[in-house]
């Protein structure tokens, strides 16, 4: 289906997904890094003493986050939508997630949390145009 | 690809994930606020007495069966199969992943083993299908 | 969309969809095992000693590998590559996800780490492919 990269919507969608896992590596390599250096063995309450745990919080709230993205934002895609709104639901969740991470690191409140419900908005207003036009 | 929507097998599957998504936000909304209930910091053996534990196996177990089910419905619509059997699988998994939920939350088992088992059968019954049209 | 199935591409990221889910659950199947054999109440440290520690740590490096796979897979094949290029990519990352469960079980290093590296190289080689094409 060769086709398919000719969709804006299409284009739009591989570009955000390739950024999206090439971000979650990167924070898998940090989390990696960080338990090696704050060695593996310690207890969950050393390891959040010495900075081992807002890394791996970071993951999950990935995982949470940005796979289900990857399965809505493909339908999104298939359910025809014009270029310009898949640019702009895509970006704006791939800068979001990226927001999430570099402020969660930072600890820059209340950024973290505006970068999270930013993310979750975009994934829930694509949820619900799916559902309009399924139903 | 706005033809796809024509496809009652996929518009099953849209809105199919659409729930489950939403299920999966609301655990995750829950999760958050029983995390800041009984305080972030706590040990997790406490948390466990507090209640804090079931949220977040809730929440992984969720990772773990609805994120492979996303791929594998999605394949087993691509095979080209009737709106029919896709209606039947895709809504029994996502009642069964409801009631899992609802079930682990109220501590109703077997109940919640029975469901688990019943999303597993979904995925499985979907996968062979798939293996027998690829191989 | 029936036709799907006649691309060589779309059928081995098929079959390597449906051999990885299995092998998930399998791994699934362990963790929840080895949870009942050392009770699920003990803390994590006995966990570890009693080798509870290892099924789980394997199950989230699955999440974290396996699960972005099988959107940049699909997306992969959507580009419209050749069979042959995806047949190296899907059983290559196949194989080496399989190797990575196995030799985390029998803790066999440097394998384990050659095998998760072989996996992460083939993902960003296709998002990396997948980028050139949409960019």
């Amino acid at each position: 289906m060769p086709q398919l990269m000719n969709d804006p919507a299409f284009r739009a969608y591989s570009i955000a997904c390739s950024i999206l896992v090439l971000k979650m590596f990167a924070v898998a390599l940090m989390t990696a890094a960080t338990r090696s250096r704050v060695k593996q063995f310690l207890n969950p309450e050393d390891a959040k003493v010495l900075g081992g745990a807002d890394v791996t919080q970071v993951h999950r709230n990935d995982l949470e986050n940005i796979l289900p993205f990857f399965t809505i934002g493909l339908i999104f895609v298939l359910t025809g939508v014009s270029g310009f709104a898949a640019q702009v639901y895509f970006y704006t969740f791939t800068g979001a997630r990226i927001a999430h991470t570099v402020t969660y690191i930072a600890r820059l409140q209340p950024w973290r949390t505006i970068a999270f419900v930013l993310g979750q908005l975009c994934t829930i207003g694509m949820l619900v145009q799916i559902l309009i036009a399924a139903l």
